[in-house]
């Protein structure tokens, strides 16, 4: 795919290197690095027990330089000589790519310390007893490494302290050698031609490309191969080398790929003889290294005059906020950040183009809204109601009100609650599905384009933590059973290989428990939270009763509060979550981030919906009626919806949670957070600050090294939180959207600008994370989809019940004379004879507008006070209930059916992918059995004969 | 997995080659067949120029017989000498298998035919002119296969006629070639320990399974590694030949992956330079192969002394209706018939097997209503309700009647309408989610027992229809634009190439609005059958309504009417959905199939389930009321539910539609059609009849070859006829399970027969098929998880509005003054004054028991005539209509929370399975690169070092 982009060189100004390297690039296939080298090679048991000095050179074991290189440089004595160029990528040798970093930190010390070599016993390899076995490891790691098959650098240890870092290079021979074991398919010089498409929908595309060609990232950021043509990949294979598409054995593997394959191997040489001693991960879990990461490929801001590095490109052409409008180059992404970043930004760039035609719809609904406002019926009833007179909305203090005071709230709601509102839903509930089909479609094409197809995961390693876990529990388990751990696991064949590499059911369920019950109570607490801020309401709301417009206030605070509980909760959450999975302790990094993903969702989820959830489904619902109000506490009547119904507290209520979290929470604090993460980390930068503040001063002496300067950088800690973000913003975009249709429209706003949030973040403030493949979102998908699921069942209820649409409905067809909405609002309220008050209950102030109340009305359907069975729920009440119960059937099941024919009607691959990947299959076997015959001379070279 | 079974043994009485092949056996690798044999090649155009004789013998170009073998074999001359042993599986040298037969016909004629080369003209591609182009493309055709590497033998064609048979071999160099290519998995040596289990698991699990026991297959048969051992599998590859598990490299492929391999080099090979002139397909449509097809290994009742073959085994283990307890031999299946066959049968089983359950609880609910018949308070009214006068069912003619005259249906109805019926529709929603879990792990486990996780899918080839329609539209083409059509596509590559390889979007437009359109009026005779029935009914019924129980006879003979209109559309909508597919006339073999089966199931489905449908919904709903009823056609009146009420006439449409399909269609059809099929083929047969005869009368003499016996066999024609017909099945089991509880029990006795009767069928009376592969069941897993998704709301709704069970609770729970049930019938009976019926519509006879009517009762809730609006609708009709609609909402939501629960606690992939399958990735890779080391000499053969 990307084979075309110039190798990358380093960026600093230091051209002796730079020619050397155009020399090299220049070179075709087999020149240096092709021959395989032999490293010189110690006999492992030797070299443990008869190295004299543990600061030993690795220069003696690393392999043979190239053959073209200069004898000069084969010999020149590494310690203390030759400071790498600053920047640079490579060995000093400025020939050799560093794909891996090593970082360890060297004590303070006197002298070299000796280290005997002495069985290590099995405790002690989680329990590391100081320097000496840590030195020890490496040595043994380092060795392994180079045996198989890496090329090794190392610093000058002699330095007092601070940080020494080990560089690795993978040559020719490892990295095909891996490509092949890991399945990882390469481009062949098979080229497969595209159609030149004829006909009408070719000009519409034509037309359609050269329409978003400015939202295009540039050219050279977009990196695929020059259409019309395409070299179709194959899974690498050594035998097969001739038909793969190699202009430079140096530059055919992507820096990614390079650092895939050291990353492997890192994760499986040992580096003692010990069960579990194996990879880089546990070896930084003890501290054996400080960490281990691939370098960024120079610096994010760089003269403009040189071709730019890829970092570079990706900070221009997709970290800048000018470019918010285009597209993202997500081959330029994947190349540097792997697969699986990859996904997450093609998946959030999806996402955020979907959201542009909901967000348009949902604008003109919303402008629908606005301009039939002083056409509207209901509302225009309401204003002019100035002779009906409302029951009191609390108890005592509160007074008579006309119903022609809540005019603008009235109006205000026809906003959001008119007729397009159930279009919207169901649109909405479409495009979520529509969104999700088109996201398999994409995931398709992207695991096509990043040739996935093959790619099957293997056993993963168990944690660092699980494996501490492990030996900690057989030792007491040896310890009681009375024989000694070290006879029992003494052969490290067996216990490797066998029975119990699990820990015991028993702490296993323990820990479940504990966290079942946990997560029980954080719900408990959410909700309480919730209780607590109705609490504040209703006490609030009696004890301002008597101020007019308290009720805008005593909303606003509340919901505010709100807000600010969820922001606190949510940063507890995230806490109690991850505290709760390392008591779990599951068994491999996927386990845990499964566990953790579903906790912090499950969490998450509840405490930023449960308010919605109380306004949209309960409030107003259980307030019983006037003279048999339901009481929450003695005193406080369940609270009763707004003067403006409910369905407009519930769009104050989303609008202000969804705008706050996103301003607060994705905005401010992910800006802020990395740069305060930042300045701590300056103060502390791994024992560096001094002689990086040295060479600072010092402004002719040498820069810092690409390695240190990456070290500084924040570590990348998994995509958990970013997709959870925006798992949550969908949520408010499909689940209340019928309340409102704004929603959207905030969260395009949000994305355009986290897309180049994230960017930047990944480019400038994240250490280089190792490119790590994947085939699609994961767990996230199946999120998503739930939510979908649950958007449906939601916005028929929210329609069905919180809004007035029912109501309207069944009053227009069954009950008004002449069709229209016309009386509407007189038959919506139900009359109550105040003398029936409970005794305590009635209002203070007995009079409105200074006449002396006898019957006044509420929103209900119940009989009138002089029938035969005053308050009775009435025959509009069941019809309307009957309707509302209807209308969530009917909507429901329209949806599910609508749903699942788009599935239907979009295949999951899409039809021309299909028949191209097929056929690529077909061009590609036939090539295949071609070359065998062709190889076995059976065939004579008939050019007609050329499979097609 | 099954390398451990005897090779394969012909099984004639012919002890020499026996002899010979047990010598080949046991020889380790490198025997026979492991040099590359190198044929002995003709330059092509020489042969095609210079060949004198058509009738060429093979032998000339066939491969050099194995090194092995003894001279005298090698120069034996083969025209006319050493007949076949009867039943053999090898060519004549006794040791090539024959893994693949071409038959044609040869004609009758005087003297050989001489053909000139002459170059073919397009158009004749597709209209062969005659024996002389059929002999010069076979002879092509034979020429490439052999120059593809595969081995042929030929029979004589100088017999006068009949069929002539081309058997195919193909050697080690070709199987392992494509096996390589085509990705297939094979065994290595690498060997994965199962872990014996401990605990009480483990306990249960080998009670488990020693309870099991005597149900599984007979060991041979079941064909799997001796446990607790397992060969990892890992893609075929040549260069790592010496890691597989190879004993024999003549028994290393199995029979079925052989056959795979000769029919992918039979789809490949050209037979002239034109366009599409390639594969085996083409030539059997235009007639140069009559067939071509892989053998059956021997007879299948055999004699019972020698071990038996294969053939022998599956019809004994698995065709044996005497086995119909066991689990069936599906890996033995697999490698006789291919994954495909085996994924059918796999899936068939699992579902018979799941049946048992839900059979059992079906029973019990059936008997937990014949228990409680007489328990029933609402039946016991209608028993003594003497003096409760029913309105009549029909005009004028029917008279008033009592109710307690309906105590017999009323009892019966109990059977299926009672309480238990909602908690069984529940169980059987999720019954289907957790079959479709559990079909979803089981092909998991296939995938990976099979070895089919790595297997892709390429571009298929067009149908030879296809082709044929194309090249027709491009002479017409050509012909418009007045180019020769010759020069326009003269450059085979181009053409093959290029632009044009499909067929205007206008013609398939066509093709797709016919199809729709027929599909429509086809729907509009199945609707118009079951309103004809509905009509035969309703003036039966009046006309019989004078004579008592008429209405038993006019039902039974309108259910059996409506069955045999069903059976009747089957077949006639069988042909028409092949018709239409023709017409539409698609590319390939996937996408033919699956249109058809689109159309099949669309048409199949309406048809069988339109009938239980009106039943179920329609009928009794529109029909107004006494006074005003509602008219289908003037004097017939729309229809009431009887007595009993509607939910006991669903149950008997059901019931009766259910087991007179599938006895008559499942079972008299299928095992009469192809006994028919058979007499008619023994009558044609090929032209083999006078051959055969003569040789069974001289019983002496020798038999019948096993490809001449094959050859009369009717060929294998596709799985879509027998998924379809299961499909239908889980439709009765789920879609109506609430008013028929044995549904269930009625599909597994079907199932248990149908799984024999298939089995026989594959085995005794098909030709082999080709052993293709196939990871999945494709698009009828969709359809099954359509029908679930249909079953829950259908299933909602024949509770809520079908059955009573609404009323009744609506009545226990708000209306009955003790919360019994006593007085429910009389509630649920409105009142109707005579005096209202419309004129014309009363009975004649306005009497009952003497007495003249003034007041009859009808089921309805609605006001009685003396209240303030008689006939309206009362606040009862609504809260049992709130009731039901609510109910639904409840049901469908409780019921795919289950589900999804269901489907997310049951892990798609069981975990054992997972972890089994990265584990042996993990080996298997470590095990690669141990050996990359280990050949590059890089590592000491250290034990230690050695990867676990």
């Amino acid at each position: 795919m990307s084979q075309k982009k110039a190798p990358e060189k380093p960026t600093g100004n230091h051209t002796s290197v730079e020619m050397e390297m155009a020399d090299m690039v220049g070179k075709p296939l087999g020149g240096p690095g092709t021959q395989p080298t032999k490293p010189v090679r110690k006999k492992s048991s030797e070299s443990m027990t008869s190295d004299p000095d543990l600061y030993y050179s690795v220069e003696d074991l690393r392999s043979e330089p190239p053959p073209g290189e200069p004898v000069s440089n084969r010999i020149r004595p590494m310690l203390g000589q030759g400071k790498h160029e600053a920047g640079a990528l490579f060995f000093k040798d400025g020939y050799r790519r560093i794909d891996y970093v090593l970082a360890f930190p060297v004590p303070r010390r006197k002298h070299p310390v000796k280290v005997e070599h002495k069985p290590e016993d099995d405790s002690s390899a989680f329990h590391p007893e100081g320097e000496d076995q840590k030195v020890r490891r490496r040595r043994e790691f380092e060795k392994n490494l180079i045996e198989a098959g890496l090329d090794l650098e190392r610093d000058d240890e002699t330095k007092d302290h601070g940080m020494c870092f080990v560089r690795l290079h993978a040559p020719w021979k490892v990295l095909s050698q891996y490509a092949e074991i890991l399945k990882i398919k390469m481009p062949t010089k098979k080229i497969y031609e595209l159609k030149e498409r004829t006909g009408i929908k070719a000009k519409a595309y034509a037309l359609w490309r050269k329409t978003i060609k400015p939202l295009q990232p540039s050219p050279q950021a977009k990196q695929v191969d020059k259409e019309p043509y395409k070299h179709i990949s194959y899974t690498f294979s050594r035998d097969k080398e001739h038909m793969f598409h190699i202009e430079s054995r140096e530059t055919f593997f992507k820096p990614s790929t390079r650092s895939l394959v050291v990353h492997e191997i890192l994760k499986r040489t040992r580096y003692s003889q010990k069960d579990y001693a194996i990879g880089i991960t546990n070896l930084i879990a003890q501290g054996v290294y400080t960490a281990a990461y691939p370098l960024h490929e120079g610096e994010f801001e760089g003269d403009t005059d040189i071709p730019p590095n890829p970092r570079q490109m990706l900070f221009d052409e997709w970290g800048s906020y000018s470019k918010f409008v285009k597209f993202q180059p997500l081959n330029l992404i994947r190349n540097y950040f792997g697969e699986k970043i990859g996904m997450y930004f093609a998946w959030l760039g999806l996402y955020t183009k979907l959201l542009i035609p909901s967000s348009l719809v949902g604008l003109i609904v919303f402008l629908y809204g606005v301009f039939t406002m002083d056409d509207n019926v209901p509302s225009d009833e309401v204003c002019e109601a100035y002779n009906i007179t409302m029951c009191p909305l609390c108890d005592r203090e509160c007074k008579y009100w006309r119903l022609s005071d809540s005019c603008k709230s009235a109006k205000f709601s026809h906003l959001f609650d008119n007729e397009v509102t159930v279009f919207f839903s169901i649109f909405m509930s479409l495009w979520a599905t529509w969104f999700l089909e088109n996201w398999k479609r994409k995931q398709m094409e992207l695991n096509y384009a990043w040739d996935l197809s093959g790619f099957e995961e293997e056993e993963e390693q168990p944690r660092p933590e699980y494996e501490a876990r492990l030996v900690k529990h057989r030792i007491e388990q040896s310890d009681k059973t009375g024989q000694g751990y070290g006879s029992a696991s003494g052969n490290a064949e067996d216990s490797g290989m066998g029975e119990e590499v699990k820990l015991p059911k028993k702490q296993t369920l323990f820990a479940v428990g504990v966290s079942s019950v946990t997560i029980l109570t954080m719900f408990t607490v959410t909700l309480a939270a919730v209780f607590a801020v109705i609490m504040y309401r209703l006490s609030v709301a009696s004890a301002l009763a008597i101020y007019p417009n308290s009720g805008q206030i005593v909303s606003g605070t509340a919901v505010t509060l709100n807000l600010i509980v969820i922001l606190i909760l949510d940063e507890i959450y995230g806490s109690v979550a991850a505290f709760l999975t390392n008591l779990e302790c599951p068994r491999t990094e996927t386990e845990y981030e499964d566990k953790l993903i579903f906790k912090l969702f499950l969490l998450k989820f509840v405490n930023s919906y449960a308010s919605i959830f109380y306004v949209a489904f309960f409030k107003g619902r259980f307030m019983g009626r006037p003279g048999q109000y339901i009481y929450a506490a003695p005193g406080l009547r369940m609270e009763e919806c707004g003067p403006g119904g409910c369905l407009y507290e519930l769009c104050i209520q989303l609008s202000i949670i969804m705008a706050g979290k996103q301003l607060i929470q994705n905005n401010v604090m992910e800006i802020g957070m990395p740069k305060l993460k930042k300045f701590l980390r300056e103060c502390t930068c791994f024992g560096l600050c001094k002689e990086r503040a040295e060479r600072a001063e010092d402004k002719a002496g040498p820069r810092d090294t690409r390695w240190e300067e990456d070290l500084v950088l924040e570590p990348f800690s998994g995509l958990s939180p970013e997709y959870l973000e925006m798992i949550i913003q969908f949520g408010f975009v499909t689940i209340f959207v019928a309340s409102f249709p704004l929603a959207p429209l905030l969260a395009l706003v949000n994305n355009v600008l986290e897309i180049r949030l994230d960017a930047r973040k990944f480019v400038q403030e994240l250490r280089r994370p190792m490119a790590e493949r994947a085939k699609d979102i994961g767990i996230w998908y199946n999120i998503l989809k739930g939510i979908t699921k649950i958007s449906v069942i939601v916005n028929a209820f929210v329609i069905a019940i919180t809004s007035n649409f029912i109501p309207r409905t069944v009053y227009q067809y069954m009950y008004s004379p002449d069709g229209s909405l016309h009386g509407f609002i007189d038959w919506s309220l139900s009359t109550f004879n105040v003398s029936d008050f409970e005794p305590g209950s009635e209002p203070r102030d007995n009079r409105s507008l200074g006449e002396v109340v006898q019957f006044c009305r509420y929103r209900d359907f119940r009989d009138a006070p002089w029938e035969a069975e005053p308050y009775k729920y009435n025959l509009a009440y069941w019809h309307i209930f009957a309707a509302r119960l209807g209308f969530v059937i009917c909507f429901q099941n329209f949806i599910i059916f609508l749903r699942d024919f788009i599935g239907y009607i979009i295949p999951d691959v899409p039809k021309e992918l299909d028949e191209q990947i097929k056929k690529e299959n077909k061009i590609m076997m036939d090539a295949l059995i071609h070359e065998e015959n062709v190889r076995q001379g059976e065939v004579e070279m008939d050019p007609e004969k050329e499979p097609l």
